[in-house]
């Protein structure tokens, strides 16, 4: 995995030292390098240190483990979701936030971050999942609710729609067919999921 | 974990040549036991042959690794659902559908293969998520189905809604709010998920 186009900056040289958030940028540059050539298994510390042109102490105090330096590293590495889409109809909204979703789960950093999840231990994976929760669902869903919240206001939702049930059934049924059908979430699998299961949810009785 | 209640049979003296499936109710019985003596990491092909007082040939020559016997020994132990509830009413039947389901995932043999999945390696935990698959996950959407079916034919349910993201909502939302949230589906939030959730995308338009 090429993850050298990651690099916000060159590494600066020897002579300088560095302080503060640019030290910072410069040992998770080095983290996610060392994720794209060794792997989470070939990574260690004193790597990341040395790839960052830094000593082990300067990552060990700012990061306690291995998986707080990795976890911070893709969590900064995710795409930012974009604001609320508003294309004037609540089914194209929630695809173009699908597609959201999905390009942030399917980048580099994504894909780097379920490739660790694969390779930890069961102990860290947590840690990863919640870097998903952080980094991806809970923005979606933020975002979700604004998206149900203007269809209300446009009679096209159900008022009784904005509970945490209805928001959470398109992360749960992405994450579900994903591992359970190794899903990737073509344009056609999003429209059907949102033509078969969300708009029948969402719209007003009657209508 | 006590799972001396799910050996079937006391085990034959030493001196009886066992065969075919009694043998093998004693191999499984014996990884049973062992998983819940000494958990999946102490767990070896040796110590669940001794348990069930045969060679390691004998295991060996019908489960090639350890994760076979135990998914076999797990897949065998988990209750089996009942057959499709008719309580009358499709919520009544969804509820008592999803306590089923959610009993075999916290029964004793469940909660040993969602420790079994805690504590392998991401290589195996694949056959495991596979035996919740098959033992739960694939069992309750047939049933869903035929509950689904029925409210149909009652015109409880729209007819348009025999379809696979209707029938995955359910598992879908209790893995997601269980892995999340660490959600254990009490009573009342499987209330709330048919109320909120399943009934607004089952019903008919203008009911």
């Amino acid at each position: 995995m090429d993850t050298s186009r990651w690099a916000a900056a060159p590494a600066p040289t020897a002579s300088l030292r560095r302080r503060g958030a640019v030290l910072e940028r410069a040992i998770l540059d080095a983290a996610l390098e060392q994720l794209g050539t060794v792997g989470w298994n070939g990574l260690t510390m004193e790597g990341v240190a040395a790839g960052a042109q830094t000593g082990k102490a300067a990552v060990y105090r700012r990061w306690p483990s291995k998986e707080d330096l990795v976890a911070d590293a893709l969590q900064a590495a995710l795409p930012r979701l974009e604001g609320a889409p508003d294309l004037g109809a609540v089914r194209e909204d929630l695809l173009a936030l699908c597609r959201q979703a999905r390009a942030a789960m399917f980048s580099l950093p994504g894909s780097a971050l379920r490739a660790v999840i694969h390779e930890c231990d069961q102990s860290q994976a947590g840690r990863f999942h919640g870097v998903i929760f952080d980094g991806v669902v809970e923005p979606t869903i933020k975002l979700l609710r604004e998206v149900i919240t203007r269809g209300i206001g446009r009679g096209e939702v159900r008022p009784d729609a904005a509970n945490g049930y209805v928001f959470d059934a398109i992360p749960a049924m992405m994450m579900y067919r994903s591992k359970m059908c190794g899903s990737e979430w073509s344009d056609r699998d999003l429209e059907e999921m949102i033509d078969l299961l969300m708009l029948p949810l969402l719209r007003p009785e009657g209508a």
